[in-house]
Order: C-alpha cells, then structure tokens, then sequence
C-alpha cells in the first residue's frame, strides 16, 4: 500500500487477445504439447477461459477477427492449412454469449468490419449482445486489411485504403444515430396498468443519408445499457489516426518502438484534442506478448521452445497477408521495399532500414506480435512500466502464445506481481464496460464524443 | 403401449416457434399478468426455457426473425410502439449460444434472410454455430417479406417477389459450395507428431460465380457436425413452394384450412419428387396455437382474455406488414382486394371471400396464427391428430401466447396427453438435429438433395 501511494501509479489497463482459431495470434503453437488451442471450437473452452479472467479482474477478453486468408501473390501456402496459420477461423460472435451467461463482469471486445457487416445488422447485433451482457460489449471497428481473399471470399472489389476510412466515418455516423437517436434512453416504460410497452413521444425514426450508407425508420432494438457499445480501434496510418481520433474511446496500438509510439500516442491525443475531444481520457494499449519463468534462463527456454513452432514459409504468407508483399521472391539482402498502398506502408514501416532477410528472421521468431517480454514476473513488469513510462500508452493487450500455459504465467505470477506495484487491474466496481474506464455513472458516450450529438431526448 | 401399436401412429415433430421480442407472435400479450414476455433480453430467461424444452424432448425452438417494423402506408402506428407490436426486435443469434451451453441436445433453428445477410459471413457463423452446439443448428431460409421498412433501414431498395426466389436460389447455390465443396470431411487431423493439423490435399477452394453471387477461395471453418445446417423454409406461394421442394428438409406451411393444407402438402412433396428428392422425407409442419383448460370452458376463459390483448389498430398494422394494404382505409363491407404482388396475394389468400370487416374481426382475435385449438389436452390432441390425417402434414410448430403460461400446458398437459397416443417426440437418441428427422447416422445433407452434389472427398 506505502509504494501505491508513493508512486501514485495507476493500474493498467490489461485485456487479453484472443483469436477463433487453433493457434492465437501467430505460429503454430496448436501442436504444443500443452496447448489447449485447438478445443477453439469447443463452448466450454471459452467458458473456462472467460470464468479465470472473470476471476482476476481482467478489464476485457478482446476477439480479433478477420475475412479472408493469409496468401502469397494469391495462393494459399500449403503451410497455412498444414499448420493453421490463420485458417481456420470461425465466428466468435457464436461464443460470446455463453461467455456472458458464466460471468459477472467480464467485458468482451469483439471485432466488427464496415467493410463486410451491414451497419443496421451490425448495430442490432452489439445492441441485442449490450442487454444481454448488462453493458459488457466492446465493438472493435476495423476497416478490414487489404487482404483480396477477403474480398474474392464475399464477391467483391477491394476498397482503397483512404476511402476505406471514409467508408468506415460514415458506417459510424450511421451507428450512431442508430445507438443513440431513435430510442430516447427512458423510453420503455413496460407499464401493464396504462398498457404501455414504450411510450410513442419518445420513439423517433431516424433519416440518415450519407455518402456510402443511408438508414430511414426506428431501430428495432430498445435502449441498452451502454447505447453506442465502447468504441475500440486500432489505427496506425496517418489516416487511422485521425479516425482514431474521432471516433475510438480506447486506442490499439501496433508497438513498434518506445520512441515510435510515443509519438503515436502524444499525435492520437492531440488530435482528438484538436477536435474538442479530451485527449486524455482515450485510453490507448499496446499489444504485449509475456514468456515468464521462474528464472530468466527458464523464461528464455520456454521462448526459444515456442519459437521453434514458426516457419520461413508461414512468416512470408502472414506478412504477405498484411502488406500483399512476398518476401519469399526478394533478394534477402536487399532493403525490404515500401508497401503498395497506406495500409500495406504502415505494416512495413516498423522494418525500416531491414533487409529482406532481417524481415523474415524477425518474423518467424516473433510473428506479428507486439513487444515481446520474456523473464521473470518481476523483470516483465518491470519491463512493462518502463515501457508505459517512455510512451504514455495506459496499458496492454496481452497476446498470449498457449492456453493454459501463457494464461497461468499471467494470471498466477505477473497479475500477483503487477499488484504489488499497483498496476494489476482492481475488483470490478461498476457494470459496464464504459464505465470500466470512464467511472462508475458514466455508461454513455462522453458528450465531447462525435457520436454523443445524435442522443435525442432530455440531456 | 397397445395403442400405439394398434394405431402405428408416429411421434409428432414439435417445434416451439419464438421470437425475440416481448410479445411472441402476435397481440400485446406482454402486459397479461402472470407473462414473464418483456424479459426476453435477459439471458437466464431463455437459458430456462431452453432447458425446459431439453427435458421435454422438443424437436427444436425455433427463432423466427425479420427485419423492418410495421407500417401502414409507410408509418408505424404509436400503438405498435405502445403495444411493443413486433417492436422492438432483437437479434436471436446474441442468445442461442448460450442456450446451446446449458442443453445437452435441444437443437435451434434460427432464421436469416437471403437478403439481408452476406453470404459468406452466413455461412460462417452458422458452421461455427454447428460445431459449438455439436451439429444442433438449423437455419430457417427466409427470402424476406415485402416490408419496405425493412429495405428502408438497410438503405436498399426493395427486390421483387420472383426476383428475391432467383436470388435465394443463388444465395444457396453458393452456400453449399462453401459448406460442402471446400473441406473433405476428414481434412482435419490434429496430428501434433507430424505438425499436420489439416491435410492440404483435403481443402479445395471454391470458384463460384453465379448471377447474383459470387465466391472465391477457401471457406475459413473447419468441417462442421452436419456441414450445410438443416434446411428449413416457409414457401407458401407458388414459386415459394418451389423453392421450398428444390431446398427444404422441413417447410414450414402457414395453416390455412385442411383442404388447402393437404393440396399443399401433396404438391410440395411431389415438386420434389420431380426433382429426384425423396419427397415423403421432407417434413411439413404447419404453425398451432393451442389453449388448454381443464375443462373446454376453462380454456374458452382463457382464449377470451388473450383475445382481449389484441387491437383493430395492431391488426391492421400486422396486416399490412404482410401484405402491403392498409384495411383501416377501405370501406368495411367491400371484399378485401387481392394483394399487389405475389406474395401479398399468398398473405391475403386465406381471407378468400372476405369483407374487409370479417378480416379485420379475424386478425383481431387470432392475429397471424396459424391453427387454433381450445379445449382440453385430449380435445387439442384430438384436433392435432385430425389435422395431421386430413392434410398429411408431419407435426407442429407451436405458437405460444405466454410464457411460463402456454409453456406449462404444453409442456405439463398436452405432451402427456400425447404421449399417451405415441405421438409425443421421443427422448433424444441422435446427436444432429438432421439425424433427429433423417435417423442416426445420417448427419448430412441426403445424397438426393441438391446441396450434397457440392460434396469433395471420398463418396
């Protein structure tokens, strides 16, 4: 208790990322010996899963997810489906509810694409999830990486990357009169005497034109607890940033470097600032990968164990998915060459100044994760202050490599070592989501948000 | 057991018929006392109905769905707001799997429209859906009602009735491919000593283009307990009953009278003969509504005072979601005028010889329902089994008014009664919900069917 109060530190925020297929974020780790990953499509595997995070506190179970396959110049490596590298995938919307049903304050993220979900459908679905959970939902809104599976997958043409974050401005702005301007927040009264369900004056069709969508009538679904789900984004690109910006109340960031995010998090606070928003309050997180042992020499074993899992041939088919850039037809010694778009640049350029050959090397030992943190519990969080110290990030999305493996080291050695410093996430004192991060009272959308302008009725 | 050999009657098959809304099917029947209805957003209340239904050996809750709100000439009436008349409306996929996780064996059909939802994110949630419930899932085909406000919300403009058949047509054509032609069934292995979690040479990407869908590449899960979710569809109209013989392996028939029903039946079943289906193994349920006393009058009493929940104004405004005509507008003594498109007209079919004021008295007591039956458990059973002789129809979607209310005297006094007759469903001894109507063993789509054609791998 002395060294809370005397470092004044504030717990992280700490949220666990997971992923509907057998292997997580990166490498083949299924095939582990005591990996648990490939139960992926078994309920009570996200229910067991969802009870221990329950138990520690945890501020969200984050699902990412994504259409379309890892390919280079096209073809599924054989590779990718021997090792499930990103295939398969399936729906985790088709396990969250059970998750909800066996936890009591758990708030789960869940991913969501303005490219391929339709805005009505989609806002209907986070709404209905927001009820059922009491305000437990999170939506992660990306704008889908320009991965051309995806797209031959749902018989479309690819979206160029700028007017893909149009694209996404205007799927928000519909939301947002979908959450928060037809149902005034008191309108379902359900009083049997008067036989009143909800009270017509406080039920308002919405009209909406925008440049890609339009929505005219009442949405179909009541008020719920959190109206707009809590909005996650994860913009690195000049133009996600200020999407970012405007629309995410809390930031996911790609770490690169301290020096690199630093800059990400003072420019994504700024510009929100720069739009009236309060900069300070988006709370923004970086992804963490933890390999932790009793000793650092047995933390180090257990990372080289789970870097042998990884292969040339799945690193180039990931990164190729992410860049649509094949590294396996480059000179290896030669610099590795800008992306072909934004999207493809912003992936590529943490490699800045790398060879072909340093490119795949760093990829096959360590994928697409963020920082990698291998010691024991003391030096990973030692590590993990430092490095919240040098950027201003608020905490950290741990990306874990085995289940239960990495999940007990978490759970059983570093949440332990974090709250002795005051770091560690505290009991769950509110309901929602929102709430989590903005305070107990405050389920909505900030009235500095874009969205909060579209509330109808009293203020 | 003697009766049940004598008569060789088979188990009925017993659906029960939900929606997501406060009010089941039809009439404000939310504000009847002892109706728990309007908690339909908490988990734990469908988590107990299901678990009810387990006991009882249902053949499936089924979750009707649509989009859109009703509208007479293009406005709600605040009485469907004050009445909660089909509004709101949540989504049925945010609860199911949490039902699927507190049932051993209850299947689930839930709808989802070949118009609104993306093929190949369908196709994906309803294939994880499938393997977290172990192959209980089924989807209800709906090409989806001429509702304007439907089209309305998604921004779209609405497709003609024949045009939505031709385009439901394709939308299975290419959900079977991704279903059926992209994994063998055995691709996946999990094999940790040869780091082979699936067999390259067992995954094929599909390479569909059809005239208004398209797909290309691999369908990203895993093969499912039953592959192509069992089959549902409600084709009443002519090029409907077609589409119904081509796809279905349950049709649902929206009860008329017997004559009209058996006519259907026979002519479903020998569309699909034509088409080399075996057209006696598709069943055919047609929709009831029961009301079950302990005496006749007992039950009259409590038919009365639903009745008393219904509205001329929620009439026709449930009316002319269906139909497209506002029936407050016409003069009450004329004959109700044929509907303006093919669909409306199969709406409006059953009130053949009509005035406008005996539809509206009609839809006021009895709203959409389908059968009504009053009276005691044996009377009711009796009507079920006169009803099932004199159209050939195999079984019932049960439409209730309340719940626990209807709930109970199905569950406690009409299945009983029922089972008496050998005609109540039987305890589960199948794990799929296709080897429930097609017999153990035979998880998959018949080989008759036009789905299985899509199959890859050994035979």
């Amino acid at each position: 208790m002395d060294e809370i109060s005397r470092t004044g530190a504030q717990p992280f925020v700490i949220g666990f990322f997971e992923h509907m297929n057998p292997n997580g974020i990166t490498g083949d780790t299924w095939r582990q010996p005591a990996n648990t990953g490939s139960d992926y499509l078994d309920l009570e595997y996200w229910m067991r899963l969802a009870k221990r995070l329950d138990e520690a506190n945890a501020d969200f179970l984050f699902f990412a997810d994504s259409y379309g396959n890892p390919a280079v110049d096209g073809v599924m490596p054989d590779d990718s489906i021997r090792l499930a590298n990103h295939i398969p995938v399936a729906d985790p919307f088709a396990v969250i509810p059970a998750i909800f049903a066996v936890t009591e304050h758990l708030p789960v993220v869940v991913t969501s694409s303005t490219i391929f979900e339709e805005p009505y459908a989609n806002a209907r679905r986070y709404a209905t999830l927001d009820h059922i959970s009491k305000g437990r939902i999170g939506w992660n809104v990306v704008t889908s990486a320009a991965a051309k599976s995806a797209a031959d997958l749902f018989g479309r043409e690819l979206v160029a990357h700028d007017d893909r974050y149009d694209r996404a401005d205007d799927y928000l702005e519909v939301s947002y009169r979908l959450f928060e301007g037809s149902w005034e927040h008191d309108a379902v009264v359900k009083d049997r005497a008067t036989a009143t369900y909800a009270d017509p004056a406080q039920v308002h069709a919405i009209d909406y034109t925008g440049p890609y969508f339009r929505s005219k009538g009442v949405f179909s679904v009541e008020p719920s607890p959190q109206r707009m789900p809590f909005v996650f984004q994860a913009g690195s690109s000049g133009r996600g940033r200020r999407f970012a910006a405007t629309h995410a109340e809390c930031v996911f960031l790609q770490a690169t470097s301290p020096e690199k995010d630093a800059e990400a998090v003072a420019d994504i606070r700024r510009l929100a600032t720069e739009q009236g928003r309060d900069g300070d309050a988006i709370r923004i997180i970086v992804g963490i990968t933890v390999i932790i042992g009793v000793t650092e020499q047995d933390a180090r074993q257990k990372y080289d164990e789970f870097c042998s899992f990884h292969s040339e041939e799945i690193a180039a088919a990931q990164f190729s998915h992410y860049s649509g850039i094949n590294l396996l037809e480059l000179d290896p010694d030669l610099p590795i060459p800008p992306g072909n778009d934004e999207l493809s640049r912003s992936n590529v350029q943490r490699f800045d100044g790398y060879t072909v050959r340093e490119v795949l090397n760093e990829l096959k030992t360590r994928g697409v994760r963020g920082i990698i943190a291998v010691g024991t519990a003391a030096e990973v969080a030692d590590h993990m202050e430092d490095y919240a110290a040098a950027t201003g990030v608020d905490g950290f999305l741990m990306e874990t490599y085995t289940n239960p493996g990495t999940y007990d080291e978490i759970l059983d050695l570093l949440l332990p070592e974090l709250r002795t410093r005051g770091r560690a996430p505290l009991p769950y004192t509110t309901k929602t989501l929102r709430e989590r991060f903005q305070g107990a009272g405050h389920p909505f959308l900030d009235d500095s948000h874009p969205g909060a302008q579209h509330r109808v009725g009293p203020k």
